[in-house]
């Protein structure tokens, strides 16, 4: 996996997420990226992230992938609002207030699953996140998550 | 870790939860016990499941132990109604319909991390369970579930 994703320009400090921190080994290492005003990340869950059944995803995964997905999309859309791109300015980093999700279906283990995401308020350091979970085309849950900018990282100068 | 929680009584086939399946040897095997009214699950966090920052807990870990301990303490809760302790009847198996988590200060990662719940609401299939998180003493998040039962194991004659 070569691809560059949000979390990837969160400052060292701020990259050590189990979900999504580039720098945490034993972890997920999610990807968020934007694809038109959405953002998106995928992944596949490893096969023993099972719930009670066998051949469903525990829950708290689900809660995790909305979670990490939301944050990096709160950071992204905080920088697009100003006109650039991650990478291109120091990455904002926010942390989790608020999250719910609501479970539609079972979540079916061993195919990859899409978690796509939008902003539904953007204001000072607070954002309000939407998001939906698919897998193999189908909706399997929806979540929303209201995040908080850290202060310091909206004061960085420079990214690490 | 012999203690024998909620989550032991689980039927073979609902016990691969990866949060707290016995059945599931890479997962957390969270246990839920009584405490009074109430239930309690306790769980150290493994040295990687860190958030952002090096020295807490990502918040999807806490959004599975919210999940986890509310569908054991909604199964409990259930066997209770009707007069018995886990183990002394086939245990039902609630899973999530809905999970909301607020998180209110940061979870020190390396303490013993305590979630205690009560019930809510109980209503047929549906049971309605609130939970706190604290962590050395301090309440760092609190959520709300709502657990519905699947119909399988409310027809079930015996344990396996």
């Amino acid at each position: 996996m070569t691809t560059t994703g949000f979390q990837d320009h969160y400052p060292d400090d701020y990259a050590h997420c189990y979900g999504c921190g580039r720098l945490n080994e034993h972890g997920m290492r999610l990807k968020s990226v934007w694809d038109g005003p959405e953002s998106v990340c995928r992944f596949t869950p490893r096969p023993h992230q099972t719930g009670g059944l066998r051949d469903i995803v525990y829950g708290g995964l689900i809660a995790s992938l909305v979670d990490c997905h939301c944050a990096g999309t709160a950071a992204a859309a905080k920088l697009r609002e100003e006109g650039f791109q991650p990478g291109e300015r120091p990455m904002p980093r926010f942390v989790t207030a608020s999250l719910k999700v609501d479970y539609i279906a079972p979540t079916p283990i061993g195919v990859e699953i899409e978690v796509r995401a939008r902003v539904v308020e953007m204001k000072g350091r607070k954002a309000v996140i939407a998001a939906t979970v698919s897998a193999g085309g189908t909706m399997t849950a929806k979540g929303e998550a209201v995040m908080v900018q850290l202060r310091e990282t909206a004061s960085a100068t420079e990214e690490r």
